[in-house]
């Protein structure tokens, strides 16, 4: 773990984004509202949420730290992509990435979770399901904040 | 939630991948047990069969189910990529995919944040690290086993 | 703790109710969609199914059981009042009434933490918010099931 | 969630209130101390405090906030009625009323599994046990102390 | 991990021992029930139940599994030391010795919070306190049962 | 539930130390690096710093307060054991003692079960095994740090 004893708390925020392919047809089902376990993009938004909280849990070396804001926006691009984004903010003495992260990582996780019945072939396998392209938009650190 | 109460107890198993982008001095510095923060491969491991046991607080529609494996494999393929690889067992009334993949996400999230020091560029963002294609590569169910 | 080491494994279930008392502009909201932090009741729900299976980490004396089914429904009944009833299903040795009744607390304390910011008066306080009656409305052991 | 990023650390208290209905015999158990379980109102306010520091991963939206105090007091008034009250305090950007309501919630909950075994009719059901009327009481936000 | 799936579901039990030595006048306050922040020996009690249940979440390669009974047991014995000793039953397919050894540690390391401010020297350091000799005392398999 | 309201935040650092007392075969393939659930040392400091983290969840009258650096050292002393140091540091209203022995405890326990298949004797039962004196070596409180 990384001491951050003498690190001085400022401004920090941080921007994650990740993409889930899914077939086009449960797109169809998740635009209509007609996924069978309730709404996909609006339950990986409280995941997403929850598991930025959680993310010193998760990660081994992560320092616990306080939270001011995290924001997950997840939404439909083109006929079989759902992109999220994850922003999380504090006030603290180390960055927020790895929560951003965790955040982006979780809500497309819960997003696969809420459509797998509609993504399996006839062997209950995944051949279309891909969650991609997980990565760090943005890192903000602003001492005059 | 999906009602499984009538389903029965059977053999099931899921194996999920995903991989980890890097740059090449990173993957140097892992080979040559150079990292600072400790084992990025090692540390994965336990994380992710932390986090597989995990997953259906962080998954909300998930059941709590017993699992009686989890297996994670992190290794260094090319020069800048880190492969890893969950399996996860279970004799239970549903399957285990969903542990597979978190496991194999929370082992290539806690590879991030134990290199993170040495993928920043001199503005502090990550232009190279990128979490890619994490899939389900194989679902089993046995009825007798 | 009851030792329930003895006791065979049958089908239970158990569903719980309970209500929370809002000011009628705050019903409104809801109706209208307008709450800003987002969809009070299916937030509760989500949030009520995450607790159920989190039930033995809150009540001390409580087995850690599998559950096969968690479910939740939050709805407004009158001007002012939002029933929420889980329902919890499960195949142990002991009953799941807590789960319910955890489940059910949940959901409620969280329709009032999205919607607290319209039930505060001038002066911070709450003084029409309450949440009202949660009790077990029936609990189910079937044998032969 | 909301954004507390802006917001000053001020000194902050909530107090919670609710209470649990119970049948006139099992008040007298816990009275004489012959609940076979243990001490349902010492155990109840363990199970509080352990609540409320847990409040941000109960409630979805819900800032992650460290607390000062966690008190809780449940006592016996009347034939059949327990009454618990939670105050929680903390210096930090947002007030304290969800911790002070999860932590009386869980401790009314408590006080219900370790009476349950008492409760029961013959058929297995709690046509008796009621909780009831769980509020914030009072809220304090002081930029002076 | 071990992988236990072949392995077939018995009767489990272990039992676990340790002991906490405190100064004399500590362990008069607590025959006399005059500790500040409570009862040390039932609130050990209370936090070696709970730790026994969390064990999966604390011991990275302990699988999850559910437990039938967990019962601990706190005396003093002497004049300056409290025995702990945790029992845990299950039907499972591994053993519960780290749920009775972590169960018994949690438990001392409470008695340890709930008295420290009345073994702490003039420089708020602890000479005298000290955790001793944690061991699995008992471990039973039966087949039969 | 002491309340540290009033107290003013301060560096704080705390040092807990353990040993855990296995068979001299056991210390050997730790050496060697033959044990087959993996490294016990390395595990044993990961689960030593996540439960650093998780202290307040464990120990009910904990306060939960950030860490700015917990620190694990775990090493072969003579024959047959091993001495676990951890070290945490914050700055903050109440000192970090607490976590300092949780840390080191969870150290210990996850040694035991990552050796433990090479512990027990034929009857199943550990006669060698035992952790050992885990206590408070150092407590540092500086105002002006």
């Amino acid at each position: 773990m990384v001491d951050i004893t003498g690190k001085s708390e400022v401004y920090r925020e941080a921007m994650a984004r990740g993409s889930i392919h899914l077939r086009e047809q449960t797109i169809e089902l998740i635009k209509r509202g007609k996924v069978e376990k309730g709404d996909p993009l609006y339950t990986a938004k409280i995941a997403g949420i929850l598991a930025a909280k959680n993310t010193s849990s998760l990660i081994p070396l992560c320092h616990p730290i306080p939270l001011t804001n995290v924001d997950l926006d997840a939404k439909i691009v083109g006929d079989s992509t759902i992109d999220v984004e994850a922003t999380v903010k504090t006030r603290a003495q180390t960055g927020v990435e790895m929560e951003a992260l965790v955040s982006c990582a979780a809500a497309l996780l819960t997003i696969w979770d809420m459509t797998k019945q509609y993504e399996k072939d006839q062997d209950g396998q995944y051949p279309y399901t891909l969650i991609r392209d997980i990565r760090v938009t943005r890192k903000v650190k602003d001492r005059n904040r």
